[in-house]
């Protein structure tokens, strides 16, 4: 196969877990603005973020977002940095309150790293954990077993290194906090089930260094006096995230991904298009004889990054290998997991999907 | 004039406070490679930071700079996020002890915020405070009154708003950390009078979201263990400034200016061509008759914020308004002080200041 036949300007298929693929459009629009920004005579990188310019960019990302996932008024959209580490911290600063406790459902690698910096502030109860099962499915909704009064209950909704996904908003009411870095706007989400939401914006956003938050006003009266400005999400909201100079480029790339994804239909028709792409890779694994197994159980299965292992991790690594000749790229699973893992957010066009389980056949009709 | 004359792509003469103007060359790089970042099929927005690619674009980001300053191996480069207003925080967070305290030297607006952010941490002690001349000089060694011991010593060596500069290194041996985020790279700096150095990238090296720490290895010692990752020096080292993410296209352009610093002669070539450009806005001040007075008092005049007066604060305002109309962009003074501000940061033309200086006589002869 030559993906250069398929791929403009000879790119190649991005499996990568994040920093991931940007649409082309969006690429090639930023490439164009990027010496004179739409006649203001400067790089939108070299512009005062408190000059009209930039403020209507960050108007407009605001605007944009708030129509693309349906964002009440009574939520706050911030464009903070640090990315989802940070926020692990300064969620538990802000809302983690003395002799309360936070619950957190535990389903994989990042939901751990949450309750390590949450437990640096108070008492955090973990409501459900899928160690014994090695983190492969999301919890039923039965198998959540709340607290009594948590400050907020914490999940994350795709665990990226798992590629476990909760596919749903949660079912009941609750104070919910949600990691939602590797799969915003992989599908509708309804923003009443949330008090706040939050995403780093490598996966499926724009560069890494902006850092998405969106929380429900009435949150805000929560969060401590005498916090550092930075760290408090009061006096970001206070300041339209202007405490101080914000990742100006970053947010500006998010603004023209958000303008892509409405021009391209909304998150009803990305989420049949994102279904679509997985399904051809799940079916891949599924219909392989055993050649392939996938991580995550059926249910829990993540439309964006798409886990699986080869017999052994020798097989496993020849595959990547041989895939990466191809012209497919940063497959290989992530250290802490080993196997295979692809990552396939929302600009990772299906053509990839299509090559990569035809390149899975032809592996399996070599090695099987 | 015509300033589409003089810059190209129809550019204005950018005299913004931050984020400014960066090397044209430098912004026609990262347009050029913008698609498909030197054949490795995809952009540099798109690709993983632990991959080889984005790993040679750190390492060769850190050598240059190693390089640029002269900066020895015992200290650490990292390339964080939040600005220096997070680094407020960090600062005291990480090296301000129990039961003793911080010297702070207090020349401007940046250095109060400064005080106020340790003095969340523990106690800070201010011995310069040049408030009663509204801040419009940098201390005399003979006026730093330090205290006994103090955990470190803070000083910020150009403060944006006021154009106040220290203009040379600490004299004397002592643990200090200086903010040096608006004249970072504008001249030679000795790397042995300091504990540690920060700067916002968005002033001098690149855009906004990436922030420089320089730290002496020996102060990671004094770091306390059990500290939220995301705000530990000594996570953050040990990692090599991949603990998370890193802004990884502000890495990148900040290393594409460190390569133009290096071309074009270095540091000590800078000083003089900066010390050029600020000698023609000061001229034009001083033989002004009075028209226009600067802020900073000689002796501290910073190379790259020229901060001047008119007579009423409505000349400054219509002098602010008909020099736009001419094409020269962002010289309103910081709201807090009001008057004019010019910065002229590296990447800033001397054919500006010298059009701006044409100016200032003009609208002088025009309205004296």
């Amino acid at each position: 196969m030559n993906v250069a036949q398929i791929l403009p300007y000879d790119r190649t298929f991005n499996f990568s877990a994040g920093p991931s693929c940007l649409p082309v459009e969006v690429l090639e629009q930023a490439r164009d603005e990027m010496v004179n920004f739409r006649g203001s005579g400067m790089s939108i990188m070299e512009m005062s973020h408190r000059g009209k310019v930039f403020e209507s960019v960050l108007e407009e990302a605001i605007a944009d977002l708030r129509q693309l996932i349906g964002i009440p008024d009574h939520f706050k959209i911030l464009f903070l940095q640090g990315g989802a580490s940070l926020q692990f911290s300064m969620l538990a600063m802000n809302f983690l309150e003395e002799h309360r406790s936070a619950d957190y459902v535990l389903t994989g690698t990042w939901g751990k790293k949450a309750i390590e910096a949450a437990s640096l502030v108070g008492k955090t109860n973990v409501i459900f954990d899928s160690k014994s099962t090695n983190y492969d499915h999301a919890p039923r909704p039965s198998q959540m077993n709340y607290s009594e009064n948590p400050c907020y209950i914490h999940f994350t909704s795709n665990e990226t290194i798992q590629g476990v996904d909760f596919l749903k908003d949660p079912q009941v009411h609750g104070t919910f906090v949600c990691d939602m870095s590797s799969n915003i706007l992989s599908r509708p989400v309804n923003m009443e089930n949330y008090a706040m939401i939050y995403a780093g914006a490598q996966k499926n956003m724009g560069p890494a260094g902006v850092t998405l938050v969106i929380l429900r006003e009435d949150m805000l009266e929560r969060v401590p006096r005498d916090m550092h400005p930075m760290l408090s999400y009061r006096v970001h909201a206070e300041n339209d995230s202007m405490y101080n100079t914000p990742p100006t480029w970053g947010i500006y790339v998010c603004g023209l991904v958000y303008k892509w994804l409405l021009k391209t239909g909304g998150l009803e028709k990305r989420l049949e298009l994102n279904q679509d792409k997985a399904q051809v890779l799940y079916d891949a694994i599924d219909q392989s004889d055993g050649f392939y197994t996938g991580h995550a159980k059926k249910g829990s299965r993540s439309l964006m990054n798409i886990t699986f292992r080869l017999r052994t991790e020798e097989m496993s690594d020849q595959f990547v290998k041989e895939a990466k000749k191809e012209g497919f790229d940063g497959l290989k699973g992530h250290r802490s997991v080993g196997g295979c893992r692809a990552s396939v957010y929302n600009a990772f066009p299906k053509a990839g999907c299509e090559a990569l389980a035809e390149f899975m056949r032809h592996f399996a009709a070599r090695n099987g």
